[in-house]
């Protein structure tokens, strides 16, 4: 099993620089991807965007929607990304069409490389149950692709949230931190979970998880978090 | 019907000051609250903390969680309130206990007083579908009670997030705002949503809905948003 998890927030030079060499290295030679651009509303929009800001790291990304059977491009497709917005519309979106199980299987038995970015990284785990998002619908289940055996938190930070009043001036927001919300998660669920920091990957490769770009703070039920680094081999904490 | 809808953020004296008055003008003479702590993990604790706080404004709150018999709790109960925490976690439990249309009978047929603070105002919505928490739970359905006609998101900012880094250093976070949030909402939804900033309340009184303590922000499908005043009645913005 191959799959790039990324946690998106690839808006500075730098954050893109690593985004296109870990996308090239994860896909090599394929000569197109077939590109899910569900979470978002404007599926055309979506993917011009992606060319335009060179996300698509060269390669041709062919939208899912500009075909008249999704299935039938799964099928054929030598290479799967799943980009960001809302995980609960994404969800939605692979159930109801049949995609969640068609794309489960050509990347588990017939291992096509995987590229997730945000909702597309959510969705790549048991449940996307330690997303960020808002529900603005509900799907049948939680219950997502389930390509690896933990869960990610993208968009993941420490400590509380700001918010900007002026110029330099910054007021403390007294929602839950995300500390707090995977806190509670493991109040109910026994998965781990790696908070993964934006402009960081996981690169996820027949069992071996090796961390890339900045650390990320990994969640176990019972345990208090600790912060693993850059290019760790994170394996053996994901054991549950 | 009437109902006071607190957005959280209860953390300074003034805030506190403002919470104690307008629960004390609320629920006026009655002797005892039915408090429903399930939207977090510790009832007991939960509890504990809204005495130490002075939450209960002078009332004695009995929490739903020492009643043997949670709807024989809420068919006696003088006027209920519902705190904060996970908003699917709450939903769940008011779902499988039958609370939501025993409270939501009581409230709108039988006209007791009702309260929510952050989770608790979520649910007083026709669906918890502008809530800002993590699916750590999958409910049944993400409707609710519907006390009132209109969303509410609470802990509701302008802007983007910043991350502190050092005493005096801050990182701009590329997640979704808020706005950006309820945008999509209304992609897929015709409700409206009022913003609702830490600190402050709407008071709901038979159709008139009153905003308390800092302005909203009203967002309606398929128009651009709108700041309110405080003390305006919003009642006319609500229709759709």
């Amino acid at each position: 099993m191959r799959a790039l998890l990324g946690s998106g927030g690839v808006r500075t030079e730098q954050r893109k620089s690593l985004y296109i060499d870990e996308m090239r290295r994860h896909f090599g030679e394929v000569d197109s991807i077939l590109f899910i651009p569900w979470a978002l509303n404007d599926h055309d929009r979506y993917l011009e965007l992606m060319h335009e800001r060179g996300l698509n790291a060269g390669y041709e990304l062919i939208g899912i929607h500009t075909h008249v059977d999704p299935l039938a491009a799964i099928e054929k497709a030598e290479a799967i990304s799943i980009g960001g917005g809302n995980t609960f519309r994404l969800t939605w979106e692979l159930q109801r069409s049949g995609a969640m199980e068609a794309i489960r299987r050509r990347v588990l038995n017939e291992n096509i490389p995987y590229m997730g970015v945000s909702a597309g990284t959510n969705v790549a785990c048991p449940t996307m149950q330690t997303t960020n998002d808002m529900p603005i619908v509900q799907p049948t289940s939680f219950a997502t692709l389930h390509l690896v055996p933990f869960q990610v938190n993208a968009h993941y930070f420490s400590g509380s949230t700001w918010v900007q009043t002026s110029e330099d001036d910054f007021l403390e927001h007294f929602g839950e931190t995300r500390d707090d919300r995977i806190r509670e998660f493991h109040e109910m669920n026994e998965l781990p979970v790696i908070g993964l920091r934006e402009g960081s990957y996981l690169r996820c490769h027949d069992g071996v998880v090796t961390l890339i770009g900045a650390p990320a703070r990994l969640f176990r039920a019972g345990h208090e978090p600790i912060e693993v680094s850059p290019d760790e081999n994170l394996s053996s904490h994901l054991k549950y």
